[in-house]
C-alpha cells in the first residue's frame, strides 16, 4: 500500500496536484497547482494537505514527524528550484505561508510574508537586493505579521512603536522612514515580542516555518472560524491546507512592479484589459492609495515584453476558467509572476453583459450564462440609483426596506403628501405608517420611517408599490405635528429636499443626482433564456390595475395575490367600509356593502382587463376590521380630554364615545390571531357574498365580450376544512346566481391560502374541497415561529447579530421549519387531489433561495412584488438548471 | 342464497334478533329482542331493520314491495300473538311506532302511539275497554301525534283547539274533559288536518302504519338529525330501524298502572329499589306532574304479586346488564309489561358508590368500575355546590369558567377585594381581569367578569387557584368606578351579597346555601384503583406553596409547570420588576434583579419543601414585559389630559410622559407573538441568570439538609435549537457556580416547552440538547390555529354554534391538527434522545379526552390545575384500561 502523500509540490511548470483537488489542497493550493500545470509563471512552493490538519489535531496539536520529513523534502525541492536556502545567511530563501481551505474562510489566519528573515539572513538579503532600506523594511514587516498572527500579539503594540518613531522623526508616512529607522524599529519589535510573550522572536528560519504552519492549522478552530463555519454551513471536519511559496518582490527597483487587473471591465462588462500597477512597489502599496497607480495599458510602453506576456497569460486564464479573471501579478527584476487569479466580482450590469457576450463568444452555454448572474443582483438594474460619482451627505442610515433612490421634499402626513405631491415630488416621513396612510404613500416617491423592520407596514407596502423606502431609521426623530425631523444636530423641515436610497438605507440631505435603470439589450436576451430554462411560473402580487401593468411589463404570468382590502382603504371607500363595520344589524350592513359593490366590481374589471386572460387570484377580505377604524387609544384620549374639560355633554362627546364603544368591541389583544381572514366571512357572510358578486359580475362583463378571464377566488386564513366549505358554498352559490342573471358561463376556481400550521397539517382534508392552494408564507412564518412581523424586529435583529438566526425568516423562507410545513402541505394536498395547483404568495416569492426551494418542492408558481418578478424568473431558471445538473461542477462553483 | 331478512319479530318469550345486533336493529330493537329472549314480559312486536332505511332511500323514498310483504307477515304474527287485528272494528290491535338507530339520536322522529285507531276501531276499543273517555282520549292523542310527527302539522294547531275547548268549558286541566269533549275534539282535529294538509286524516289502519314507517325512515335525513350526526360523528349511512309494538295501557282502571324506576338510587348510589308510579295512568302522566306519583314501594301493598314480579325482573335486568337500570313499565289489567330498560344516569356521587359497591358484589371488575365513572363527572365532587333544594334567583348567566359555588359581597377593584376580603368573603366583579388584579383575585372567594372566554385571564387564573369563576357574563354591565353592576333592571352595589356558580355559569342575588364537597370513602377507594390502572403520571400546575399543597392533597406526583412570572406580580415584587424593565442599562437592571433574587429563592424553597422530593418543573420568565407596566392607553390619556389642562410643565407630567415613552418602546401589536419567552432571556441574559441562581440556591439549601430535590429548569417558547443552547449555557453555568459556592451537588435537568409549531417540527434537533419536553398546548393551539386565546372567544362561539368546530380547541386538544404536532414532537424527540421524558402542561392536561390522547401518544405525564388532578388521574386510568382492552365491548358501550 502506497504511503499517503501529505505534501504537494508546484513549480517549474509542473505541479503534483490538480485544480480539482480542492478537498485535499484547498482552493488556493488547487489554484496554484492548476496555474503551474498550465504553464503560468507562478513562484514555486508546496501545499501541505487538509488531511495534515486532521492529523495535527489528533496528534496533540503537532505536525507528525513523518509529515515533517515530507515537508523537509519539499522544502529542499523548493530551495533547489529557487537556488536559495531557507536560513542561508548569504542567499536566504524567503517564503510566504498562507492558509487555504476548500471554501474561502475569512475567519482563519491569512498570510505571513517574508518568512525566513532573521538577524543573519537580513545580511544576505541586503547583499542580494542591494537595497538596505527595502531589506530592513521587509524584516520589520515580517516580525509584525508573524508576531501578530503566529504569536498572538496585538497589532497595536507594533503600530505604537512605528508611530512613536514617526513622531520622533516628525514625519507622517512610512515611506519617509530610512533604513536606519527600520533597523531600530526591528530591534524594538523584537524587544516587544519578548516583553509580551516572554520568549525571544524565533531566529531559526525552520522554527519560524514550523510555527507558522502550526498556526495555520490552529487557526482552523479559532472562535471566528468556528462561527463563520456555522453561519455558512461548512463542515468542521474539512480542515485547512497550508501553502508555502517562495517570495517575489515588486519593490526591487525600476524593473520591478506589482499590479492587479481584470480581463474585462468589472463595472460595465466591456471586453477590455482593465487594471492598474505601480513600479518598484509591493502589492499592498497599490491598494493603500499612497502613490497613484497607473492604468495597466501604460505598462505596454514601460515594459512591452512583460505587458504582452501578461495579456497572453490573462487571456489564457480567462479561456481556461471560462470566466472573467481578477488577477494579481508581480514583476521582479523584469520577470513576471502571477500571484493569484480568481473569478472577478462584477456589477449586475457587467454580469449580464459578460454572460451574454461569452455565449456569443461560444465560451459558455446559455445555461451557464444564466447561472453567472445572481438573481438578487438584478435588483440593481430595476431601480434608479444615485449617481456613483455624486458626493453624498449621509445624515442617517436605516434599513434598506424597498430598493431604489428617490429625491423629494419632506412631508409628514399622508394628506400633505397627496396635496404637495400634486405639484412636486415628495418623500413621506413618518414614525411608522399604517393603513390610513396608503393614499399618502401612493402619492410619495419615497418613504422614510423611524420605526419598524423589513416587514413593517411601510416596508411591505412600499415594496409592493415599487416605491423606494428606508424603514426603521432609528437615529432620526420624527415630529409629525411639528412638521420636521431631526438627524443628529440637523433639523429637516417640511419642504426641505432630501434623498433616500432604499437599496442602501441611506438618508441624504438635498437633491442627489440619480440614474434611471436602463434595461440594455443583453438583459432582455438573458431573461428570454431564463424563461426557457425555468419550470416554475412567476406571478405578481398586485391589487390595482397600475400594479398589474407593471407586473406584466416585468414578465408576470398572472396575479398570484390581489388583496381586496387594499382597495378598501381608498378615500372614496373607507366611509362605506366603516359604515359596514359599525352597522348594528344585517340590513345596515347590506346597505353599506351595496355601496361598495360597484366599486369592487370596477376594481376587478380593471385588473382582469390589464391581465388579458392571465389567471388572477383574488383573496377575500383578510385583515381585522378595526384596521379600518380610527385608533382606539386616540379615541380614548379624546374622550378623556373632553371629560376633563367638562365637555361630556356635547354632541361631539356622545358621537366619539359611541364610536369608541364600537371600537372597543372590536379591540383585540393579538389582532394577527384574531377575528380576521375567513373568520370575517363566516361571521359576516354578506361580505363574502358582496365580494364574490363583484368578482363574478366583473368577469361576466368581459365574458360577454368574449374576453377570457379565469378568476381564482381565494379564501384566506383557513385552518379547518369546515371553514373552507362554509365560504366555498357562498361563493359557488353567488357564481351560479350571477351566471344566471347575466346569462353567461364563467370559468372559475375556488381555493385557499395555506397560511396556518393547521392548514398544512390537514391539507389532505382541505384539498378535497379546495381547487388550488396558495401558501401565505408570511403568515405561516409568523405562526410557525410565533413571531409577529410587526413586533419581531427588535429581537430578530439581536438573533441575527448573535447567530441564533442565520437569515431573517421573513426574508428567506425557513426551510427546516416553515418549509417542512409547505412540503407537507404540497404532498398531502396532491395526495387528495392529483395535480393540485400550488403556489406561494408571501414575500418569499421574490427571494431567490426561497424560489429555489419552491422549485424543488414542486410548486407550480411563485408570486411576488411586481418589481421582483425578473428576480424570481431568474431564480426559477437557476433552480431548474441546477437541478438538471446541466453544468459541470467546475463552472457552478 | 337465502333472502335477506328485513323484519325481526319479538314476543312470546322469543325474538328473531339478539342484543348484539344493534347495527341491524338499532339500540331499541336490539334491547327489545334481548329482553324478550331473557323471558322478560315485553309487549310483542317487530323491528324493521336499518337496511330497509337504505332501501327506502334507494327506492325513491318508498318501502319496497318485497319488504312490505315481510312486514305483513310479521304483522299477522303480532295479531295472532295478541289476538287482535289491526283495523278490526271489533277488536282492534293498536301499536306504537318508534325510530331506533344504532346510537340514540334525539334529532329523529320519536314515537307515534295508539296507531290503528279510526272512526270504526274506536268503537271496538270502547267496547273492549269499557271506557269511553279513555278511548276518545286515546284517539285524540293519536291524531295529535300522528298529525304532528307523520303529517308535519305544528303542535300548536292542536293545542289551540284543546285550549279553546277547555276555555269554553271553563276548566284548566285535561283530566276534567269528558268523553264527549274528547269526541268533539277528535272531530275538530280531523277538520284541522284536512284544512292544513288538504287531505283527510287517514282512516285505513294499514295506511296509517305505512305512513308512520316511512315517516321514521324519512326523519333519518331531516336537518336536525343531520346536524346531530355531524356533531356526534355518526356516519350518515347507518340508517334507522323502525319498531312496531303492540300497545299496552296503564289507564284501563284501578288494576292498571304505569311507572318508572331505578335499580339503585341514582342520586346517592344507595342500593335500594327506587322509583314512582301512578295507577290508572299513562306514562306521560307520571312525568307531567299533574298527579303526584307514589313511591314505588307502595306498589307492594297495592299489587303485591306484580310488585314482586317487577323486583325480580329488574334485579335480573341489573345482573344481566351488570349496571344500574332505568326502567319503564306498564300494568294493564294486572299484567306487567316492561316497556324499556336502559343504563341509568346517575350523579357523580352515585356513580362512584355504585361502581365500588358492584365490585364488592363481584358484579364487575375494578377496571369496569373505573370506566363506570366519567372523569369529568368527578368535578362535581371537588367543589362546593349550591344546595339543590334552594330556590335560585338567577339574574344572569355567563360561562362556567371555573367550577364551584361561591357566596360573597360584590367588590369591584382588586384593592377593595384585598381590603374587604380581610373581614368577609368577597366576589371580585370586573369587566375583565388582568395580571394587575392577581392580589385581588387571590383575596376573593369568587370571580365574575363580563368579558372574556373560557381561557381568558380570569378563567385561567381562577381555575389555577381553584376559585369559582363565571366569565364572559355579557348580559351584565360592570361599572368599576361607580362600584356597581347592572343585570337587566337590577343594580348590584358594592357590598351586596351575590352567589355565583362556576359550574353552571349562573349569577344569583343574595346568599345561597352551599354544600361542601365530601370525599366519601368509596371515592378514595376508586382513586386507588385508578392509580394502579394508569400508566400516565399526573402532575399539577402550581406557582406557590399553597397551590402545591392542594396539588399534593389531590394526588399530584410533581409540579409540571411553575410559572415564575406569577410571583412577579406580587405587591412586594412588582416595583422591582418594573425597575428591572425600565432600567436603561445593565447595571441598573442587575440592581433590580438583585432585589428580586432573595424573593424568588424563597419562592422556590417553599415549593421544593412542599413537594418533598417530587419533581418540580420551573419555567423561566415568559410573558411580554409590558404586562408588568401600567397600561399604555391609560398613560396616553393621562398625558393628553394634562396637556389639555396646560399642566405639561409639571414634574408629574414629565414623569408620566417619560414612563409612557418607555411603555411605548415596549408596545407590541401582537404581544403573544412578540418579545416574550426565551426571547427575553436571550436579550436580557441577566434575567435568566437571576432565576437560575434563585432555583439552584434554593435547591442547595435543601441539599445541604439532605433533602432530595430535583429542579427541572424549563426554557419557554423555544422555536430554534440555537435559542435553547443559548439559555441552557447560562443555566448550566449558573448551576456550576452555585454548586461551587455552596459546596453541594444538585441533580437537575434543563428542558424546554414545545409550544410553537417550529419546535415540534424540529424536535429532533432540539432533543439533542433538551433533557425533557413539556408540550405547552395552550400556546401550541394558538399558533397552530392562529387563534388568540384572548380574542377568539367571539368567533369560537359562532364556530361551535354552527358546527364548524365540534369542541373548543382550548378545552379539548385538537387531535387532527395540534395533536399531529404533539405526536411529531414526541416521535422526533425520542428519535434523537431515547426515553426522553415528555409531558404536557397546557389547560388540556385536565381534560379527559386530551388525557387519553396523551396516553396513546406515549407521554410520561400530564400536568393540570391542582383541582383537576383527580380528573386527570381517572382519565389516565380510563385510557390505560381502554387500551388494554380488558373489558368486553358490551360493558364499555
Amino acid at each position: 500500500m502506497a504511503a499517503t502523500k501529505y505534501v504537494y509540490f508546484f513549480g517549474k511548470g509542473k505541479a503534483d496536484g490538480r485544480g480539482d483537488m480542492k478537498d485535499l489542497l484547498g482552493g488556493k493550493g488547487a489554484g496554484l497547482a492548476e496555474m503551474t500545470n498550465a504553464g503560468i509563471p507562478v513562484p514555486p512552493g508546496f501545499t501541505i494537505t487538509t488531511e495534515v490538519c486532521t492529523l495535527y489535531y489528533t496528534s496533540g496539536k503537532k505536525i507528525p514527524a513523518s509529515v515533517e520529513s515530507e515537508i523537509a523534502g519539499n522544502l529542499s525541492a523548493l530551495e533547489s528550484a529557487i537556488g536559495k536556502k531557507l536560513g542561508d545567511p548569504r542567499s536566504p530563501l524567503l517564503v510566504s505561508v498562507r492558509s487555504g481551505a476548500k471554501f474561502s474562510m475569512p475567519g482563519m489566519m491569512d498570510t505571513v510574508l517574508n518568512l525566513g528573515l532573521n538577524d543573519d539572513t537580513i545580511k544576505g538579503l541586503i547583499a542580494k537586493s542591494g537595497n538596505e532600506r527595502f531589506s530592513w523594511d521587509a524584516y520589520r514587516r515580517f516580525i509584525q505579521m508573524f508576531g501578530n498572527v503566529v504569536m498572538g500579539i496585538e497589532k497595536d503594540e507594533f503600530e505604537h512603536i512605528l508611530q512613536t518613531k514617526k513622531d520622533a522623526r516628525r514625519i507622517k508616512l512610512d515611506v519617509d522612514l530610512s533604513a536606519d529607522d527600520f533597523r531600530e524599529i526591528v530591534a524594538q519589535f523584537k524587544k516587544k515580542v519578548k516583553a509580551v510573550t516572554g520568549r525571544d522572536f524565533p531566529q531559526d528560519a525552520h522554527v519560524q516555518l514550523r510555527m507558522a504552519e502550526e498556526a495555520v492549522f490552529g487557526s482552523w478552530n479559532n472562535p471566528r472560524a468556528i462561527t463563520y463555519r456555522r453561519l455558512n454551513d461548512i463542515p468542521a471536519n474539512l480542515g485547512t491546507a497550508v501553502n508555502v511559496q517562495a517570495m517575489v518582490f515588486g519593490n526591487m527597483g525600476e524593473t520591478s512592479a506589482t499590479g492587479v487587473g481584470f480581463t474585462r471591465n468589472p463595472a460595465t462588462g466591456v471586453k477590455e484589459f482593465y487594471g492598474e500597477y505601480l513600479t518598484n512597489a509591493q502589492g499592498e502599496d497599490v491598494v493603500a492609495g499612497i502613490r497613484t497607480p497607473h492604468p495597466i495599458t501604460e505598462l505596454q510602453g514601460e515594459m512591452p515584453r512583460v505587458y504582452k506576456q501578461l495579456r497572453d497569460i490573462t487571456t489564457r486564464l480567462e479561456r481556461h476558467y471560462r470566466d472573467v479573471q481578477d488577477f494579481e501579478f508581480t514583476i521582479e527584476n523584469g520577470t513576471l509572476y502571477m500571484l493569484q487569479t480568481r473569478t472577478g466580482k462584477r456589477t449586475a450590469q457587467a454580469a449580464v453583459k459578460i454572460a451574454v457576450d461569452m455565449v456569443k463568444e461560444k465560451l459558455i452555454t446559455k445555461e451557464e450564462a444564466i447561472l453567472r448572474v445572481e438573481p438578487s443582483q438584478l435588483d440593481q438594474l430595476l431601480h434608479p440609483i444615485i449617481d456613483p460619482k455624486a458626493k453624498k451627505s449621509v445624515i442617517a442610515k436605516g434599513l434598506n426596506a424597498s430598493p431604489g433612490a428617490a429625491v423629494g421634499k419632506a412631508v409628514f402626513t399622508a394628506d400633505d403628501a397627496v396635496e404637495m405631491g400634486k405639484k412636486e415630488k415628495v418623500i413621506l416621513v413618518r414614525t411608522e405608517t399604517n393603513p390610513d396612510d396608503i393614499h399618502g404613500m401612493d402619492a410619495a416617491v419615497g418613504i422614510l420611517t423611524s420605526r419598524g423592520g423589513m416587514t413593517s407596514h411601510a416596508a411591505v407596502v412600499a415594496r409592493g408599490m415599487g416605491t423606494p423606502c428606508v424603514a426603521g431609521c432609528e437615529s432620526i426623530r420624527v415630529d409629525e405635528k411639528g412638521g420636521k425631523f431631526t438627524a443628529g444636530a440637523q433639523t429637516i423641515k417640511e419642504g426641505d429636499w432630501i434623498t433616500i436610497d432604499g437599496s442602501t438605507g441611506e438618508v441624504m440631505l438635498g437633491k442627489m443626482p440619480t440614474i434611471e435603470p436602463s434595461l440594455t439589450g443583453e438583459f432582455g436576451v438573458l431573461m428570454t433564456w431564463a424563461d426557457k430554462a425555468r419550470k416554475l411560473n412567476v406571478r405578481a402580487n398586485a391589487d390595482i390595475p397600475r400594479d398589474a401593468k407593471v407586473a406584466v411589463a416585468f414578465g408576470a404570468e398572472g396575479i398570484g395575490l390581489c388583496r381586496t382590502e387594499h382597495m378598501f382603504f381608498a378615500e372614496d371607500r373607507l366611509p362605506h367600509v366603516q359604515a359596514m363595520i359599525l352597522a348594528d344589524n344585517e340590513a345596515d350592513r347590506e346597505k353599506a356593502l351595496a355601496e361598495l359593490l360597484p366599486m369592487q366590481r370596477a376594481d376587478f374589471l380593471g385588473l382582469f382587463q390589464e391581465m388579458k386572460g392571465r389567471p388572477v387570484t383574488i383573496r377575500l377580505l383578510d385583515p381585522p376590521l378595526h384596521e379600518f377604524l380610527p385608533k382606539r387609544e386616540e379615541l380614548m384620549c379624546d374622550v378623556a380630554v373632553m371629560k376633563a374639560q367638562k365637555k361630556d355633554n356635547t354632541p361631539k362627546y356622545k358621537k366619539v364615545s359611541k364610536l369608541l364603544a364600537r371600537v372597543e368591541g372590536l379591540h383585540e389583544f393579538n389582532p394577527m390571531l384574531g377575528h380576521r381572514g375567513c373568520r370575517l366571512g363566516i361571521v359576516y357572510p354578506e361580505t363574502t357574498r358582496m365580494q364574490a358578486r363583484a368578482i363574478f359580475e366583473a368577469a361576466a362583463i368581459l365574458a360577454k365580450k368574449k374576453i377570457k378571464v379565469i378568476p381564482e377566488v381565494m379564501v384566506p386564513l383557513v385552518g379547518m376544512i369546515a371553514e373552507f366549505v362554509n365560504q366555498k358554498k357562498l361563493i359557488v352559490e353567488m357564481a351560479k346566481t350571477v351566471m344566471k342573471e347575466q346569462k353567461v358561463k364563467i370559468q372559475y376556481m375556488v381555493g385557499t391560502m395555506i397560511e396556518l400550521p393547521r392548514a398544512a397539517l390537514t391539507a389532505d382534508e382541505i384539498a378535497k374541497e379546495a381547487e388550488f392552494f396558495s401558501f401565505g408564507t408570511n403568515d405561516l412564518t409568523q405562526t410557525t415561529f410565533g413571531f409577529s412581523r410587526d413586533d419581531a424586529g427588535k429581537f430578530i435583529t439581536r438573533y441575527l447579530e448573535s447567530g441564533i438566526l442565520e437569515k431573517d425568516p421573513f426574508v428567506t423562507l425557513d426551510q427546516d421549519g416553515v418549509g417542512r410545513l409547505v412540503k407537507m402541505g404540497v404532498e398531502k394536498g396532491r395526495a387528495s387531489r392529483a395535480g393540485l395547483k400550488v403556489g406561494i404568495c408571501g414575500e418569499h416569492g421574490g427571494d431567490p433561495a426561497s424560489v429555489e426551494f419552491c422549485h424543488r418542492t414542486g410548486l407550480n408558481y411563485v408570486s411576488c412584488s411586481p418589481y421582483r418578478v425578473p428576480i424570481a424568473r431568474m431564480a426559477a431558471a437557476h433552480a431548474a438548471i441546477k437541478e438538471a445538473g446541466k453544468t459541470a461542477a467546475s463552472v457552478t462553483k
